[in-house]
């Protein structure tokens, strides 16, 4: 696959895009009130169905992931409402601060950072609470580089419990197993720039039939994330309500394209590979994850940083010598760790180009690395 | 200028997008917390606030124009707040709903469509209220083809009043006169793919002092279109809070330079002789205005159908077999009046084609055209 870079762009979002995808941004412009838009969004949509493993309705939403999160509150939490949150990282803070302040009253369980709370504390949420309306977890916390190990049993959970389940998986859906429907997702969220690889500005979200009457009967008083407007437009006439960005969903076909060619498991084995390789390697050279084992992502690596590493600095020369761009710390983690986004159509190649320009920065920092990482993670790359 | 068309896109938005515009989008991925982006971001908001003729804050949010406008209302109506909206269109509608949906009160200064309301109407809702806090003028009713022609003196009424003025220039700045700091507009609301003639998928905004102040004391319990966290983010980092559309940012970039370099009064004068050639080669056809002579748009022209003309079967024949894209009528005008985005890039030879195709069509439909109505637009379009 050919990509045109300048940067190498291992961020947990946006990430490289590919050039076919940036070509498909050339396309001319259509009417969006017309049937060459309504073709181009019905293929998006039944793409994004097998992306999201689901049957259920998909919105496009013309924004970032947030909007299509706080879409997902505004349209189903009222005044009130419990809602269940796990909370180990800036976007589970968020997204509890979020409910609390339209309404809704929020029951944070939480981790310290880097750690996933036990599901016991979840189950036992459901217990003391009666009539728990939902349950939002980030899947894959950004903020920290844990992933949610037991999505499938919170699914489990909310249907014996009758709450919506809600998926933030803004930063995961395309590089790591999310069955929508397997897993009892009523609402699962996600953005066009991280595991999908197009460029940002788009958010597709899957919305059970459950959750869609909900939306239809208590629609918030707002326009544009109003979902029960997405749904009443596309069910008359396969549009958007606003004009949508469509110079990226042209974009985003061509991503869904890329992904339904290599096929969603290849996909995530191959995610899995480059993040074991990433791992090892950094260990070897004496770096620590910042998520405790168990709850390590696939997609988005946290790293803490050496004494002596000052994230400016690191960051700087990583970028401007050898133009490979990572992450720093967000919110309490900021100047403590980096983070590396392994997403999207990441390969081999771009592990060991930015493996080999942390270890090189390293030693222009005085920070010898400790062992040889390039062939640790070399040797997990080429293996069979 | 060259510009690769598969259409001919005569739409109120999305336009016609010039090659130089779409070809920035393919600019490689960056990190949108980095100097990179900073760099483009802050270039954009001075390019913006030369556009917008205003010293004022600058946001451009990715959403559409949609967007843009509920976040002028989420953030500065409040429970109760009077505010006044002239009503004489969908726009003038879907705004006076959204004030009271969110639990403002509107005061609807209606006029019928194609008409502007008598300024008098407006000069006396103030007499008639105490404490109105806003007034919301669509300066260009894009439904109906009409153009606000008092916004100077609306601003003047809004200072004398102690209300915020607000302007939803969405269909129009960039195709007419519209300086923010003259007219004294405390927020003016625009789209990228209008007159400004990059793809959709932003929504560039101003912001006075004085409703910035207000929108800091009085945020918004949202996050997406919540004002407040721009602000914040660019003050600290010439950032946007949540990562932003940059393909279409670097589009939006080049979009501002061709209409600095063609200059905001030449450009402007552009589409009034565009405008004046299409009115009169139509009417030369012996077809109609649908707005009345003083409150017709330059930017979008409204037009009676006669009889005979069906809405579908003529923007089909344009569409498929001349290639020329037409809008159709919108809520009430569903099937009524056609319409044309003269906007952007529009040139005489936009509109000589447009007009040749209507004229074909016309006669494949059997009406024949009046008159010469291509001599007429020719001789405006080529007069000195």
């Amino acid at each position: 696959m050919s990509i045109v870079l300048d940067y190498l762009v291992m961020l947990p979002g946006p990430t490289n895009v590919p050039t076919r995808v940036t070509s498909a941004m050339s396309t001319p412009m259509i009417n969006h009130r017309s049937g060459d838009f309504r073709t181009l969004y019905k293929d998006i949509i039944s793409k994004t169905q097998k992306v999201f493993e689901t049957t259920n309705d998909i919105v496009v939403l013309t924004s970032s992931g947030t909007g299509a999160v706080e879409a997902s509150v505004v349209n189903l939490i009222k005044k009130d409402d419990l809602v269940i949150v796990p909370v180990n990282g800036e976007f589970g803070t968020r997204l509890a601060d979020l409910v609390d302040n339209i309404g809704g009253r929020a029951i944070r369980i939480k981790a310290p950072f880097g750690e996933n709370p036990p599901i016991e504390n979840i189950k036992e949420a459901f217990d003391n609470n009666r009539g728990v309306k939902a349950l939002y977890a980030i899947y894959n916390e950004t903020s920290t580089g844990t992933t949610l190990r037991y999505m499938d049993q919170l699914g489990k959970l909310c249907k014996n419990n009758g709450a919506f389940f809600i998926a933030d998986a803004v930063s995961i859906l395309g590089g790591d197993h999310l069955p929508v429907d397997e897993w009892n997702v009523d609402v699962c969220v996600t953005a066009s720039q991280k595991a999908l690889a197009a460029p940002p500005g788009l958010a597709p979200m899957s919305i059970s039939n459950d959750a869609k009457k909900y939306m239809i009967e208590n629609p918030p008083a707002t326009q544009y994330l109003n979902l029960k407007r997405y749904f009443k437009y596309f069910g008359e006439s396969n549009e958007t309500p606003f004009t949508p960005a469509i110079s990226l969903f042209y974009a985003y076909r061509e991503a869904l394209d890329m992904i339904i060619e290599e096929g969603l498991q290849n996909r995530i084995d191959r995610h899995k590979q480059c993040a074991k390789a990433v791992y090892a390697g950094l260990e070897e050279f004496g770096l620590t994850p910042f998520a405790k084992e168990n709850a390590r992502s696939n997609v988005v690596i946290a790293i803490n940083y050496l004494q002596g590493m000052d994230d400016k600095k690191f960051r700087e020369i990583l970028s401007s010598q050898f133009r490979v761009l990572l992450a720093g710390g967000f919110g309490e983690l900021k100047g403590k760790v980096f983070r590396i986004g392994c997403m999207g159509e990441v390969t081999g190649y771009h592990i060991m180009r930015t493996l080999s320009a942390i270890s090189s920065t390293m030693e222009i920092l005085n920070i010898k690395p400790k062992g040889d990482g390039l062939s640790v993670a070399h040797d997990i790359l080429t293996a069979l």
